[in-house]
């Protein structure tokens, strides 16, 4: 169905960008064939760094005209797939596209390529006095990738996901053409929102080009606190009563003694508490420290009232380091902890993140794996990893697929959905069709063709 | 094309909805032509009036197997006639799904049908000690309009819009079928994201039956701050400076004293002052009074400095009434002031504003006519109102046709769109189609023939 990168190809792509910035199947590095999970594997024919739109638009009408599919690739961190090029074609990298274009103050917003880090734009914001609110966990990985998979991040509880920092994109459609989708403004209601549609479409619907996003002003005063409590069943029942105690949170996590282990192993570095089960770590920000520090104390009493053991102020600059470079360590310290492992990343209501835990808990038990999870305890994503460790190859395909099932079955019992935050790329898309069924995938194959009647756009995910 | 109704239609469309709320042509109130605004008229061949979710979807699977066209209505307060029946067919109420469904205090959200007036989910919310945050000037809207528009309203400067509070959607297809969109959960990642395409889609994809809409807790504190500047230019430019100030004010409206003028002879009460060219009203939330008054004199003693004459707190019953109740007059009294008139509805960048109130001074004087307007100056949205007064038939189409095409033009050139928060409708769809261009009106039309093939659903709108 798709035709086969020639020589020819190869030396157009050559004169679009450049001699070095394409390189053809066998100088490419094997890191290409997966992303950082790296479950999914599958060499490109052709890897093409691109460092502008013109250049994406010209590979678009190579790629259109020719029927070779594309895949469109930033960093590489994801965790289902989506940035590997699963039909083979060109693997389309935009890390060269990492530039900060322009900094609007008086309309709080930031123009950026989509290659641009997430702490790079994270301390670009800050070096001006603004603050860019989505918040995940991964640092390293570009804004495009966050964009496209509506990442949401530690902050979400207070300041909402990346859709709602996204003001307009560019973008360049499967055919080449480049449109911008939204504008600078705060309000729209003009015609479909097609940026919408776009943010978390993965790549499969049009390749992200530049965007524009929204600033807030950077709160003089943020503080931690860290609540161990006698086990999890505690912790996360605290969380709706904070919320009815009007304080609202910048981020609330939860973190279990067993995942603060793996994460000291890791870094080599202490925790300042590992005593408990349980615990929830939870940020407050505002422009004056009464307020902020007021706010702390409420939740404290609260939890301290609703059973924590205690509740640490993680004010010194010490304390800031060992808790937040343990939490940025879990997905990374559980990695290392096993031979190889298998995500789960959804969402369930708040007031039902408590009964997916205590299910995790009983799939490791009934399967005799270990299934250690960190996650927001705030917003109800949760991110659960299935360890092989020990198992051989049948057994862990076998163990693994029961408690994706099951879990996935779960999550939806809950009111859930099967992802928060890092998508559904190749790895997940049985579990979408489950949980949606015909008509809602049927619309989305419909939305896909007509962006992309060919095909040819990071084809066989998702909806396929 | 379509099918005309016939007496077995309405037989059929009476033994889904009972006797009484299937009204033919003949005995429809002619306020069913057309909407708030009245320029686009055309009678309905039947009037349905439904109370669930299973009739709409009876109703659709009638509609769609006979081909017959299905406009949806809820109070028709709408400006740009989106829920007139343009093609004739069913015009298909739901005033009568008025019911607050549930309270989910744990998760902070409530379900509602579509039915239930904006000011009804605003008392319920703060009787619960929540705040419902959109806060659109027309509190008679129905929910199901206000999310079809993605209506912004006067708390978005802080709070963000409709999109942002609705966590899912129980919608029925043109084919009567009944889908979930969405999950009551705050991060999404799971596939395209069709609950954000529906929102703003104008009732042409399918139809809202039920929503789950995210509430926040009640702020504690909330005062609202008039200053009077000496015109308008200095009025508006303070805005991005407030923002600079690190102060997110919940609302900042602008308002001339023309305007305030008309609202004045309308409601026959007078306003706190009258004696400036151009005000800003300002309001400020919070938790405690501190917090909330060191906000609002931060902003005070700014706008000061930037040339205010004063800055009045309106804390009274009294001041609050005064100035609150003009606010909301304002549509109103200028549709009283005048034997006719036409809106425009226009976002630009936050500082773009003064500019654009200057082009609309400067048409006014140009044609001869009166174009007042108000607005958001905090986010960019203008409500301004083309006065027809005592012009002939053909000088107020001719003047009112010109205005428009310079109006949205300029919108277009400060880096605007077409409308914030009233949608397209049918009135607007020339300036839409301007703006975007072929390619995203095609993708708009393509994504509505994969909802709805038969081209049934508020024919004629938004991109067609």
């Amino acid at each position: 169905m798709y035709n086969k990168i020639t020589s020819e190809d190869i030396a157009l792509l050559k004169s679009i960008v450049g001699e070095n910035d394409v390189l053809s199947q066998e100088f490419i590095s094997p890191d290409y064939a997966h992303d950082e999970l790296g479950g999914i594997e599958k060499m490109p024919d052709a890897l093409v760094r691109v460092t502008s739109t013109e250049q994406i638009s010209a590979v678009m009408k190579l790629a259109y005209s020719r029927n070779i599919p594309v895949t469109v690739r930033g960093s590489g961190t994801g965790l289902v797939g989506a940035a590997v090029a699963v039909e083979g074609g060109i693997l389309l990298e935009t890390t060269k596209m990492n530039k900060i274009l322009a900094l609007d103050e008086s309309n709080c917003t930031v123009t950026v390529q989509p290659g641009v880090l997430l702490m790079e734009l994270a301390a670009f914001a800050e070096e001006n006095d603004f603050l860019y609110p989505p918040d995940p966990g991964e640092k390293s990985a570009t804004i495009g990738g966050n964009i496209s998979t509506n990442a949401g991040g530690m902050r979400a509880v207070k300041y909402g996901v990346t859709r709602d920092y996204v003001r307009s994109l560019t973008v360049v459609m499967p055919n080449g053409e480049i449109l911008t989708l939204g504008a600078t403004v705060a309000k729209n209601s003009s015609g479909y929102s097609l940026k919408d549609l776009v943010i978390g479409s993965e790549g499969t619907l049009c390749i992200i080009c530049e965007a524009v996003l929204k600033l807030i002003p950077l709160p003089k005063v943020s503080v931690s606190l860290l609540v161990p409590f006698k086990d999890m069943k505690s912790a996360i029942e605290s969380v709706p009563k904070i919320f009815r105690s009007k304080v609202i949170p910048t981020a609330i996590e939860y973190m279990s003694r067993d995942t603060i282990l793996f994460s000291e192993d890791y870094l080599g570095k202490k925790f300042p508490d590992t005593k408990n089960d349980a615990y929830i770590l939870l940020t407050f920000d505002g422009n004056t420290e009464a307020q902020v520090n007021e706010d702390m104390k409420t939740v404290a009493e609260l939890c301290l009232e609703l059973g924590a053991i205690d509740a640490y102020i993680v004010d010194t600059d010490e304390r800031k380091k060992s808790v937040w470079s343990a939490r940025g360590a879990f997905l990374e310290a559980i990695k290392a902890s096993t031979t190889e492992m298998d995500e789960c990343d959804v969402v369930v209501p708040v007031n039902k993140v408590d009964k997916f835990i205590k299910f995790t808990h009983y799939l490791a038990e009934k399967f005799g794996v270990r299934i250690p999870s960190f996650g927001h305890a705030g917003d109800g994503n949760l991110h659960v990893y299935i360890c092989r460790d020990e198992l051989n190859t049948e057994n862990w395909e076998r163990i693994l697929k029961e408690c994706f099932d099951l879990m996935y079955a779960k999550a939806e019992e809950l009111g859930g959905l099967v992802s928060g935050e890092h998508g559904i790329g190749y790895a997940k898309k049985d579990f979408l069709k489950r949980q949606y069924g015909e008509t809602p995938i049927a619309v989305m194959q419909g939305i896909k063709k007509v962006f992309d009647p060919k095909n040819i756009l990071n084809p066989n995910k998702i909806c396929f």
